[in-house]
């Protein structure tokens, strides 16, 4: 088959597509048939030599994708040769062909297009998870996301929607946050022109946000937690704004909020088969009634993934970058 | 009557043994006779004019007593004048009257003395609720209590002994270690001789803390969070060692872990009347069976109350500090 490779590390240039084996599934594993992939920031990480795979994982990028069943390793149930599936990985995305473990499997919704299912995986179990599972959103509480036109913005704005929630986003431009509004978002703010933790306290009476979801980590520490209301949840994805900033306590402690971190990628199989399972229950109903859909900003054939990064680095995209397999 | 008040904030000596007006139950309260109450760190800060007591609140110090009640206010049900209670307060128990919401109210617990049941409500409610509720410590799991021979850390010890978790506990004594080990703690860790972080390793095989129990905020926040085991959840409830501090968020990302403040005097009626609840459902039972005691230092009059602060500044007790009303 053939793969996108990082012989060196360095800018979108450094993704070659090669010949590469095929993959053979393992125990509990099946073989998906790639028909297409998805672009996510830690692939630019990735790419740059700054996030290795985890031990066992795919040495090739790609955390999702979607495509048809080719074959069964042993003891896997449930599934057979053929079925449409998306999937998320612990990597190698970007290739013809990727062997994934059962529990990482969702079946395509109803209606939606199997190449645009590629885009659901990680947006849907990363909301899911840290949203919900851990941040506890409820209906009536506010949501704040940062970079709502992002992938994980889309989908988070439409879950948190779905359940009644009111939505706060953050986006760079008004297009965007026009993007952002059309998919239900309540409160737009654009952070190159306004200050969030202002704006947020004048829609909300000076209430704040309940949960924000973050993925600037350093850079919005203190805000966030300014922005924060009593008994809030600031769940932190990402740490596109740096890696150590100054928690005040003080301000945590007075509001009984908290502060919680996670990455998807490096969870082990048992938390992933969980949250899979979560979303297959929770989210999956929701895309099969057409009421959350995949956000897709556009799709470019997956041996110049190398343009798909460079869409990413210039973040001139709203939703997913779709990688589509030749 | 005759309360505890502050006319001038200061050193122990700002607290005046006075005449006072007696307090009047309101709707939903009920007025207890105190027989003791107990010194808390918040009380030391009240004296020193930083912890203003919350709109409504007695003007008095004291978080918590026991005694009898007096009289009902309107709209109580489930208690009689002369039962024997324990009680979580907003303020007032440094006096020989107070009124408290129902909802605050503990009974006796079986064989326990009616003035050590004073040392109750303060210590099981911070720990149920931070590091049962907020954190969910499971059996199987470590715990580390900063301050092990602390009020707060003793009963920590004896509550996550009894679910079945490990524990850990750092102390600036020797002695004050040895007394930890005689309620349970696993893993004893001298903070004036040992580094805590590099212990817990050691004694964990590397794994660090489930969850952890601080009251130093900004001073261990950093060491904190490297002591954390992968899924570690950080409860913050004190600031002695300050309230800014550097969190690194690349850290606790690659822990999946969290971090929580949250002081329980804030708290509306509605959170405490639950806590209060969740405690009287799973540690009541603990304490009416024997297996849980407080560890109470020595009871002193309440008219001293500056003895009672001083022997907290001097930090020479193990347990908690009572105040006998007259």
């Amino acid at each position: 088959m053939y793969a996108i490779t990082i012989p060196e590390p360095g800018g979108p240039e450094a993704l070659i597509w090669s010949e590469v084996p095929d993959p053979v599934p393992g125990e509990g594993e099946v073989l998906v048939e790639v028909v297409a992939g998805a672009v996510n920031r830690a692939d630019i990480l990735q790419r740059q030599g700054f996030y290795n795979p985890p031990p066992g994982a795919s040495p090739y990028p790609g955390l999702e994708c979607s495509g048809r069943i080719a074959a069964l390793g042993p003891g896997v149930t449930g599934w057979a040769v053929g079925d449409e599936v998306c999937a998320l990985l612990s990597g190698g995305g970007y290739a013809q062909k990727v062997a994934v473990p059962a529990g990482q499997l969702l079946p395509v919704p109803e209606g939606l297009d199997l190449k645009r299912a590629a885009a659901l995986p990680e947006v849907t179990c990363t909301v899911w998870s840290n949203v919900f599972m851990i941040s506890h959103l409820r209906p009536g509480e506010t949501l704040l996301v940062h970079g709502g036109s992002s992938g994980i913005g889309t989908m988070a704005i439409q879950l948190a929607k779905a359940v009644g929630a009111k939505v706060a986003v953050t986006a760079g431009s008004r297009e965007k946050l026009e993007r952002c509004a059309a998919l239900g978002a309540d409160i737009l703010i654009d952070y190159k022109e306004q200050d969030f933790v202002e704006e947020l306290a004048k829609a909300t009476d000076g209430a704040g946000a309940d949960v924000i979801l973050d993925n600037m980590g350093a850079k919005y520490l203190d805000r966030n937690v300014r922005a924060l209301a009593v008994n809030g949840r600031l769940a932190i994805i990402g740490m596109q704004g740096g890696i150590k900033g100054e928690l005040n306590i003080g301000t945590l402690l007075g509001k009984r909020a908290a502060v919680s971190a996670t990455s998807l990628r490096a969870r082990p199989l048992s938390e992933k088969t969980a949250i899979v399972a979560a979303v297959r229950e929770h989210v999956w109903p929701l895309i099969d009634s057409g009421q959350v859909r995949p956000v897709v900003d556009r799709e470019l054939p997956m041996s110049d993934a190398a343009a798909a990064h460079r869409v990413l680095e210039e973040s001139t995209h709203v939703g997913k970058v779709l990688l589509v397999a030749p």
